[in-house]
């Protein structure tokens, strides 16, 4: 496809600067129409090297308002990045609602680059495909207008850009080793570069090819394709309605899910005081112990709880640290989203907190918050939180592939024993703070959130990453239970 | 000093779960008042190696809450870290309003490992001291209350744990050859230890030194400190008045700085369009070649622009970065704090945008946002501001002394061309979004923003970051005379 692309189109210097005068302007007034729509834009530069990307980059950014843009250079991942899943970065960049990112170059980085030097190759290649059209996917869903570029030079234009540079001594440090390497693989690399065309255009993120030879011609193809794209999501944006917050889940499930998982929780398994402090300080010792072993082995792993109010999930996540090294893990406490969260995908802030590879990240709630409270209280849309099982199933699908131990406890009790925890909170004067209006008010509503319950652990129960169930109305199990099903997982891992 | 401590104190078993138990439960109490307050709590735990750091903050956090603490472990720098600052990273942890940091190793490790290895010494000692004080101070300041513990053992008890530890199988591998190589440095430590205590013993972070040899009254005298500080810090909150803003600035400067800076300015400075558009190009070019020597010699670079209204800072940026390599510079934006950022110290996302070694950060708009349009518009108190000149001079010390080039630009015009300009994008179509209605208000408070303007001149025109005042009534001149500025000041760093 891309050899029988005419690389030879060029464009006279008279037409050029009026007709980009006029781009420019379009282009600043696009930049403010989408900031007050709030629609993100990801404008995507790939290509060969001495394509021009640096330069045309700069032709883009000029008429745009500095405070509304980013861009972001893809260097080789650096020590944060390389020990965390190769999306990470990229989640942590995409622009905030109205903004937009620049990425020169991108995650396609990983299935070039790194597929050309065989880094990723075979299953690992296909999961990297999928991963991205995942992300592209996610991202176009929350009104990302999500654009890519790449930009064609053939061979010998590629040789020929780099015999000048060397001739000049100011400019002759640009050609690296490397660029000259890749040079001679040019056609390894067309090979992958076709293959990830094809694979990863998509109607919510095309891919357009840039005729780069003539630097003019490149600039205003690039022009009119950023300001169409743009002009057609803002379009969209506005024929959209905004939608209603979906209708509270029924008291009742729909009988295709009848047999319901919470009912069935036995909760009447209980451990005694004296064996609960043998079992306790046992597995307190051994979780230290592989806690090490975590961190040799640069194993990621991440936990996390959800559950009924007052089930005890502050005082499970103590025992479970209580012996651990501080420096290996971190407790991330979740509320509703500040701010500068709520610019972003709901799964932004939970990207942005994953663990480096080596180290526990503790989760005391988590995204499932987005089918469960945001979902019960009407705070986001039918449609968000429907989407919202996939896109929480493809980004565990993620971390796992990256080797991640991934663990998801649900902490069970049932209605009675949440009323005598409520009114023992009440009662005693140093737990009378953890009991508020709002407790009482989300107990009122417990049969909505159990149908919300039962239907997240239905469609989030994967093979890559169960959940697991934990009978909380005796706290002494509860909390063995947990040490037991942690310190089992990194066992699997191969842990001694 | 050290050496005098009774190390020998022990408590019994028994008095110790009770008056554990109580202080504990003060701890979350006032934990929770501290949030009310929005006071943020540093603590800092320091300590030879093996004295029980990581057991004794697993204490310590186990009866907070988990939401309302974090804990950061200080290893050596990361390579995000190792180009920048040294503060750069205890900045970034600094606790949000309300919050708890607790770090594990600290800011201190740059006087005593860098030290002991002689990494540091001479100036650059006695910087890093008054860089630690000066960070302590500010931060005391903004109302964080510091906690610094010292857990002290003596030599032969560490040479006892050592030897215990790699007795065990499983735990030998947490003594290391540096813990052994440091033990044998017990005294060269001393002598450090010893001078850091007495050096940044302060009224605002004083330290504790802990006796560490019996775990239980180590807990217990940390609690206690810990229960002290905060209830101190409490007390004195609840006593301090709300502050009123202080007055806007008057029109007329006091006599004392009555010789003004801007009514000297001398504004007919102008090029011609043929000598600009030469100019330009000419030294664009240079500065893309300097770039790549800033990048080898990993030179960190700041430029900040301030100015009036209409002043042309945008027009001015993109053509500084025009011909610059995307990847080598980043446009920083300063608008009014967000959420998260409010949360902090004013200076904190200044901090956490300093660029890393061999890049350039242009902010449009800066930390000087403190002293003009927070002091005239009345968004801080009178104290705040006056004390914003000597921190924002310190922590431009700091970046100097780590040797940042570091440029600032005031953009000057007068009235008489501020109308035309407004007057202009008014009538211009495509430039009518960039006047508002608070330019306007602006323009009527001139008077107040110049006194303002004099004052920041005035005081923070230091040796190692001088202000240059850009003539800018003729835009052309004023871009010519700011690449010109970065240019020599890039060479005098030795780039040819």
């Amino acid at each position: 496809m891309l050899e029988k692309i005419d690389l030879s189109r060029q464009l006279p210097k008279a037409d050029y600067k009026k007709a980009k005068d006029k781009l420019e302007r379009k282009l600043a007034t696009l930049q403010r129409q989408a900031k007050d729509l709030q629609m993100p834009v990801i404008i995507v530069f790939e290509g060969w090297d001495a394509a021009g990307k640096g330069t045309l980059i700069n032709e883009l950014i000029l008429p745009l308002d500095p405070r509304g843009f980013s861009v972001h250079s893809t260097l080789p991942p650096n020590e944060e990045e390389a020990l965390r899943p190769f999306l990470w970065r990229f989640w942590r960049d995409t622009p905030a609602r109205g903004r937009i990112a620049i990425f020169d170059r991108s995650w396609y980085r990983h299935v070039l680059n790194d597929r050309v030097d065989r880094v990723v190759k075979g299953r690992r290649l296909q999961q990297s495909y999928q991963d991205i059209l995942s992300f592209e996917r996610q991202l176009a869903d929350d009104g990302n207008i999500i654009i890519k570029f790449f930009l064609h030079i053939s061979k010998k234009e590629q040789k020929k850009r780099f015999n000048k540079l060397r001739k000049n001594k100011v400019t002759a440090w640009r050609v690296t080793q490397d660029d000259l390497r890749r040079h001679k693989q040019y056609n390894a690399y067309l090979e992958a570069i076709e293959d990830m065309l094809a694979r990863t255009d998509s109607d919510f993120a095309p891919w357009t090819v840039i005729e780069a030879h003539d630097h003019r011609f490149a600039t205003l193809k690039i022009f009119n394709t950023v300001i169409a794209a743009v002009q057609h999501g803002i379009k969209a944006a506005q024929r959209r309605t905004k939608p209603e917050p979906g209708p509270a889940p029924a008291e009742e499930l729909p009988s295709a899910l009848a047999a319901t998982v919470l009912d069935n929780v036995d909760l009447s398994l209980a451990l005694e005081r004296d064996d609960y402090h043998r079992e306790l300080k046992k597995k307190q010792k051994r979780l230290r112990d592989l806690e090490y072993g975590i961190y040799m082995r640069r194993i990621p792993v991440v936990i996390l709880y959800e559950g009924w109010d007052a089930a005890g999930k502050g005082g499970n996540i103590r025992r479970l640290t209580q012996e651990l090294d501080p420096r290996g893990y971190e407790v991330v406490p979740i509320a509703a989203p500040n701010d500068v969260e709520k610019q972003h995908h709901y799964l932004w802030r939970f990207w942005t907190q994953m663990p480096k590879a080596g180290h526990i990240a503790i989760f005391d709630r988590s995204w499932y918050g987005r089918v469960l409270v945001e979902r019960v209280e009407g705070f986001c849309t039918e449609a968000d939180w429907k989407r919202a099982f996939h896109e929480i199933n493809e980004m565990e699908e993620h971390l796992t592939n990256f080797g991640t131990v991934l663990l998801k406890f649900w902490l069970h009790i049932d209605q009675a024993e949440q009323l005598r925890r409520f009114r023992e909170r009440e009662k005693t004067p140093h737990k009378k703070w953890k009991i508020t209006e709002e407790d009482w008010r989300n107990r009122k509503q417990w049969k909505r959130y159990k149908v919300a319950v039962e239907e997240m652990l239905l469609r989030t129960s994967t093979a890559y990453a169960p959940w697991t169930i934990v009978e909380s109305n005796c706290k002494w199990h509860a909390r063995v239970k947990v040490l037991d099903t942690v310190i089992r997982a990194v066992e699997e891992k191969g842990l001694a």
